[in-house]
């Protein structure tokens, strides 16, 4: 690899927290245990409070579910979506840690092509570990891989790179296709271990799919809420992506990096492409919008942290997004209701947005 | 795959053209024969017009040594490198077909994890054929590769892509390090086969090594100049960057893609370090403002063909880049010499770059 960057070990217990918007499926921490039972896990119930998430024993876990979002958020609760696993967020606003890795309760441990079971979280440290290179590309992918590095015509200047703050992994089994794609090629299943990472270039978008990712919460978090969705909500599993669009602007904006590529999880389900029609079907042609307008977007230079930088972003989603329809109108202000909140519950990294310095660059 | 663009069977011999700068290494061609033979080869002699090359029978080939390259361009034949595999671009010059295909002697024929021999060539005309996608990152790839698709989130307005006029081929084995990393790494090997192709990023710079590269001659031709190297120049290895850094800008402004990734060849032999040093070693302070040039340059919306791109792009660099060194003045005056050349020798595509409408979008 290029540098000797990666020197720490993975992070011990106190420095990740795991984020899981509710278990359906026992099978699912049981398959996970080798690998997940270090950490704390953070449960956020999607939906019916009443409802008991039964979580085998030897996890070390909190969980949250409508009312206690309520009761610790109380109005500002509005910005967390409810029925739906956008709900996760909430996870990441109330851990305290600096590492946060999310999973889906239908992805398990994939193998690699030796037959070996991937430890996806051990990958994403390794990924976030080390810096990105987005101001130019690498042709032989991450340059700090075991046995890679930077190519011939790879300018001297760049290699230091940049922090990392997104590592965006993939999934085998059933792709993360949208409903049409799923209606069209239902038997379609990916079986491509491909043995890479990347940085996603500056100035380009991406699909976030928040299935299998993981992120310093330090460098981006503020940025990471999953929006409104679900109950009440004219628009479903576009979470994820908002997100995605949402950190990149802002990672481009103040130099940070997004990777993705490994690691692989095994996408055991697919979702009913009839019900996530009717979730994406708005989405799909609102997003012919919302993708130049995130490709033309530019912030403005006093916007030096992240919570800066999302309440300029969340002014600008209402003045050019609203004409699309008048849920921008109100995911703008719950995008404002967010930061408030994480603030809130973040003393410390809190009140940027306000233009209150309290230290935290 | 996304859609059902490569419905094509692979180009015929009439289609493509094999661009080789010298053989040092009669193994080369028996390796790639079961590969090779149906086509046409294109030898450009890089040394001493003097000494004989070789070809092994069964072989149909065309070779230009310096006295050739003299006789056909005159006093134009100063744009072409002299004793450096940069003379190659003559080759794309004369070739009259619409793929070209350009690899070095010391590249041999790779194995798949599975063991199987790589056609490199079949790959890199699967890439041709069928779209890139730089206006958005595709998570899982290349879209239209056999098992995958656009994921969800890619919008649907971008999934038709844009013409692809460029492959760009890795190596196994001796990874195409500059220098100063052979240098530091000399025992490194590349032994990760990544199973993929990808588009490079609309906006995004790469180093393209001209090892195993292929190209559509029609679409992006008259920018795959290779500079001024080797004899009586300041400068050697970076003749593939250049023409790589000039064909995405100008692929950039016409809409075109670029892809990397597969296939792989087999980069049997390290050139040596400290030749290697002594050719690089004014690229690598020069490229820390070559890099910043072509990053912010932008074209005309006049500059609506190949030859119309690269004046103008000469221009800027008489301009921007001279006061670096004297080089680049001539570097300037070479490269519209090259279109002159080109459209002298490809007059059905000449004289866009002149004004003259004749009808070649």
């Amino acid at each position: 690899m290029a540098n000797a960057f990666v020197t720490q070990p993975p992070p011990l217990k106190d420095e990740l927290d795991i984020v899981i918007p509710t278990i359906r499926n026992l099978d699912f921490l049981e398959m996970w245990r080798p690998f997940l039972q270090p950490y704390h896990l953070i449960i956020v119930q999607d939906g019916d409070p009443s409802k008991t998430i039964n979580v085998p024993s030897g996890f070390d876990y909190e969980l949250y579910n409508r009312n206690d979002i309520n009761k610790i958020l109380g109005p500002r609760a509005s910005c967390i979506s409810f029925k739906d696993s956008a709900c996760r967020c909430f996870g990441y606003m109330v851990s305290k840690k600096k590492y946060i890795f999310t999973i889906d309760d239908d992805c398990f441990v994939a193998n690699d092509p030796s037959g070996k079971a991937v430890n996806a979280l051990e990958q994403h440290i390794k990924n976030l570990l080390c810096p990105s290179t987005p101001l130019f590309f690498n042709t032989l992918y991450d340059p700090f891989r075991e046995g890679a590095d930077f190519v011939r015509g790879y300018p001297f200047s760049l290699r230091e790179g940049v922090p990392t703050a997104v590592s965006h992994g993939l999934w085998l089994n059933i792709p993360d296709y949208d409903a049409p794609t799923q209606l069209v090629k239902p038997l379609e299943r990916n079986t491509r271990y491909v043995d890479t990472v990347l940085t996603i270039p500056k100035g380009t978008l991406f699909p976030m799919c928040g299935m299998n990712l993981a992120f310093d919460r330090d460098l981006i978090g503020p940025a990471m809420y999953f929006g409104l969705m679900g109950d009440g909500q004219p628009i479903g599993r576009y979470d994820d992506m908002w997100a995605g669009w949402c950190c990149k602007v802002i990672c481009d904006h103040l130099g940070l990096g997004i990777k993705t590529g490994l690691p692989y999880i095994y996408h055991s389900k697919a979702s009913n492409p009839f019900v996530n029609l009717r979730k994406e079907y708005k989405g799909i042609f609102w997003q012919e919008d919302i993708i130049p307008f995130f490709q033309s977007l530019t912030l403005p230079k006093e916007a030096t942290t992240v919570q800066k930088c999302y309440i300029e972003l969340s002014k600008q989603v209402k003045e050019k997004l609203s004409k699309i329809d008048p849920y921008f109108d109100k995911l703008a202000d719950a995008m404002v209701t967010w930061i408030e909140a994480w603030d809130e519950l973040n003393p410390q990294g809190a009140s940027q947005a306000n233009g209150k310095a309290n230290g935290k660059a």
